[in-house]
């Protein structure tokens, strides 16, 4: 295989939480220094723009599945921007493209996209803490995630799902 | 307008439960019953096919959003089937096709739609009564969705929710 | 089977040829009384227009199959629009969904939706007449569509095409 | 902007033609020797397989944009594997993302990305010389595309082509 493990960080595009926005950034970080690729909702705001930050301050990949048909606005750090023009549509393409995925934070698009990553069995951890969504996705798929607020583990529990041809 | 306002019934494919059938028999004939045009995921499963067959046995229009490209596996009663080869990529057809949502039963997939529709402000009917994803719900959209465990409190809340030129 | 066959008119937004969209009004009168369901790329223009207005004009129902994300622009006699969100995607939705298909001029879009069609297998109709279109689609697929200027030989070749489970 | 412009080369899969394959590997060379990234429809096959070979040969980035569901089956040379699970509805999205296209060689499913090419007013090259294409695309969009048989000549084109923000 010549490529390398593609991960997904997904997360709201409106979040105003300061403490969000450092977790995507440190997490873009995290995934780039691991050496795989990144993958983001790609628009330049939210946890799509901090992640894609993150990763680009260490030198990763970063593909951006953009929603929209012009591919104007596009994150900073994005080095590959795909162009879907199908909205909502592309979030499949983001569970799909992934080998793991990272939710950081929740907003609705966020459950769009954990709900199609547990449906496809994908390595998925849910970050921070919260104890409404472990119990609502627990009662839907028990034990099919990892939840922690701790981006090592976060990080290590993604190396251990990993298929043994995608590491 | 020439067109019926359509109304989208989404729930699992894998459902055993024989009320959450029931339950989704009832909605597709109610819906169809109160002259709207049935919207379901096409596949001759769970709630789908449950769905489709009540709205045929009075008659009703029921389209089928099919996830695969051949199109051979449609639930009875489709009337007007609708092949997209996208997978799950079509329940972003299926919501925004829809002038409102029923949400009958929970499945991963079935999640991912529910999301979608809050995040297009469709009218949303959740059923029947479920504690953990009314509080998780709520928590992501105050107040933007009806629970019930009653048809015709489903159907009048829709019927309320419906825009003035869909009505 | 409980549905219809649905066929496919496929033609550009922009004509304004008179006797094209004529062409469209005859065809999309010709499908809805030979007893079929017609469906169009759903837009307000062109052989679309002309062709949903035909098939309404007998009481057809017609599918509109909408590129745009807000479903209000519509063909005036559409009975189902169905709200893609993905652009020129939904031209391989247009295809998929059609038992046959019928090509009324040529357009950039039609062009690509012809070519999808003949790749899926799909019964072909190209009209009118064109040398240039006949040799250029001839060259990649012989004898796999039938080119024509007259309505009922169109309905003829349609009607002979279809499936024994699809007439 | 922190990305290289992304030159899509579309061609058919089931070439058999050695002079086409050839051209391919020639192209896709080509182009990744001109700092751009390639991107194809990512199938391990005809055009596709050995414009991807040819850009890894000299170390470029290949995106590959794939129709199913799996991913399993990926050209090599593939550094960037985009999984769409939607067929042929991802003709667009590679038009879309593409800043430049090559159509190379002549097959359906790449007479739907050369219309859509054009429609999409895309910076276009088709290869080798055909007159009877030359002659049909003409009539469709006069003068919107290059004709060549020649690598030099084709990046050249692009390369003039390009918005400057792209280059």
């Amino acid at each position: 295989m010549s490529y390398k493990p593609i991960i997904g960080i997904m997360g709201p595009g409106d979040t105003m939480l300061k403490t969000e926005q450092q977790l995507a950034y440190g997490l873009g970080k995290a995934v780039a220094r691991q050496g795989w690729t990144l993958l983001t909702g790609g628009r330049p705001v939210g946890v799509m723009a901090a992640a894609s930050r993150g990763a680009a301050s260490v030198g990763g990949t970063v593909i951006g599945i953009l929603p929209d048909e012009q591919g104007t606005a596009v994150a900073e750090g994005t080095t590959i921007p795909i162009i879907t023009g199908m909205g909502h549509a592309r979030n499949a393409i983001n569970v799909l493209s992934s080998h793991g995925i990272i939710g950081c934070g929740l907003g609705l698009g966020t459950v769009s996209e954990i709900a199609l990553a547990l449906k496809a069995r994908k390595p998925l951890v849910l970050m921070p803490h919260n104890a409404l969504a472990k119990d609502f996705f627990d009662a839907l798929a028990p034990g099919a995630f990892h939840m922690t607020a701790d981006i090592s583990q976060c990080i290590d529990y993604l190396q251990s799902s990993l298929q043994p041809g995608e590491g």
